[in-house]
């Protein structure tokens, strides 16, 4: 018999599911469609079922356990808390649901912690004691480890780097506050800094000729590479901005390396060379040369599956 | 024979000694004039003889090790790095050179982490997993306590979050960078605070009367108790900063409690009211009502020389 972990990665449209062995590799994956269950009760039946079925097309393996990865999940208590983007409203104990129906071992913890797992086990932070996985996307998330554990804190829900205050009075976020790094600092941050330009500049710019709707981190990241001033300035801009969040993180819990992971984090070392240096010059000079910043070493098509696996596989090795 | 630890608090012009039972107890203390040794080989040799001194006059008391608070301590090698303050340059391996001289077991730390094991040993945070310690002094030092452990992160250097940028481009720091969370958010940063507003506004203030170099914080404070204007406002600023901070470690690693130690602790709740008032509009909604701020439970005369010792007690209990 050979272990395998499922892990799951629940997002609003799609639920990947995934048996991941101890090396990291996917030997078998399929879906279900997360709208589709109006209830976390019948998710939970539906994920039970899929696991017999994906388990029936394979021989000799067992399913040692389920790590799910999910928007505002709380590893502490094994919930889903009001999350925005699910149907299931309130507070969802989905550990204890799923342990009840499966009888396997079941963890979960949202999407950027899972990253900062699967970069542990499966990734570039193999043997590393302290380091901070960023996600760039829509948003900042963060995972923290310390000591070679996830900071998870009191609550659960340590580790929300997005939200550190860098601007006071500055740009709305979707928390209801102003002036939060992610506003700055993630694909939407910089399409926002790109029409803050449009707005303030009067250079010419291929960006004037989108809908507002139409600009995106890619097409920024194209413009700047064919030497669009708008979409250079907006990429450095950018880059400070992530480099002043790394800043802060280090002073904190002084991590190896900083990995950058997600849509942004693709614009390659047009990004990360201005992020090392403006994160040299804007953290504490005693802490200069003590850190790398390093794109993940995980795959990002299967990030979130071996992330989410990887809550298992880290209690069982 | 009862069991001690010889708890060591190095400054730049005393050096205090005290010998710390199992309950936080203090049975002895002594002192030496840190700038008296030019080389810390001497001090150590010294350091040695007092102890001897200190146990001789007791009967039945067994030094179990001895615990340092030093500034620029670095934990995870026992060592004092550039130290401005005393006369040692260089990087001094003061626990090599002290286990080789005395046999003892012996850990150092920097003072604001030896504050956060005196918390967690003798203060108010016992049983707690997840704290941090704030001292506001002349600048602002922080213990910062993760699953029980304080964090040193990967150079031992972790925990500085008086370096955190909130405002770029704002005041100079020692640091030799600008907009420091501590240039605002200590002792020091009050008093800067009062000379901004002095230059800024037009309001009549007792303040105005005072050389710079005359205005404390305790004066500070004083003044603000009698309703000086000026003075009200420059510590509702500096609680804003301190809540600022707060806000931005509280996303970090979702604390129980954070402590408030030191000189501008002691303006007690004309600080700490608008401290967490601030605290609780500044943070990620998601961490509302989560976390408290309290005063330091250590009484202040001997925190020093408690926290030192705890780093030994820790390991011993």
């Amino acid at each position: 018999m050979k272990n395998v972990v499922a892990g799951v990665d629940i997002g609003g449209t799609n639920t990947i599911i995934g048996f991941v062995d101890s090396e990291g590799k996917i030997i078998a994956e399929d879906r279900l469609s997360t709208p589709d269950y109006a209830f976390a009760d019948d998710f939970v039946i539906a994920l039970d079922e899929k696991l017999r079925e994906m388990a029936s097309g394979l021989k000799e393996v067992n399913i040692a356990g389920i790590g799910i990865g999910a928007p505002n999940a709380n590893f502490n208590k094994g919930t889903i808390e009001l999350a925005p983007n699910l149907r299931w409203k309130g507070i969802i104990p989905l550990v204890r649901l799923t342990e009840r129906r499966t009888g396997l071992k079941t963890r979960i913890t949202n999407d950027a912690n899972a990253a900062a797992l699967g970069e542990m086990l499966f990734g570039g932070a193999k043997g590393m004691k302290h380091f901070i996985i960023l996600t760039l996307g829509t948003g900042l998330g963060s995972g923290i480890v310390v000591d070679g554990e996830v900071v998870y804190g009191h609550t659960g829900f340590a580790g929300e780097l997005g939200h550190m205050t860098v601007a006071e009075g500055g740009r709305v976020c979707g928390c209801g506050r102003r002036g939060c790094l992610e506003t700055y600092a993630s694909a939407t941050g910089l399409v926002r800094t790109v029409l803050a330009l449009l707005s303030d500049r009067r250079d010419q710019s291929t960006l004037r000729e989108l809908k507002s709707t139409d600009i995106t981190s890619r097409r920024v990241a194209e413009a700047a590479a064919a030497g669009d001033l708008i979409a250079v300035e907006a990429l450095d801009q950018t880059a400070r901005m992530i480099a002043l969040g790394i800043a802060n993180a280090v002073i904190f819990s002084s991590p190896e390396t900083i990995f950058l992971f997600g849509g942004l984090a693709k614009a390659g070392e047009a990004l990360m060379e201005p992020v090392r240096r403006y994160a040299d010059e804007l953290v504490q000079p005693v802490f200069r040369g003590t850190f790398k910043i390093e794109p993940s070493g995980l795959p990002e098509a299967n990030a979130a599956i071996l992330g989410a696996s990887a809550l298992i596989w880290k209690e069982m090795k």
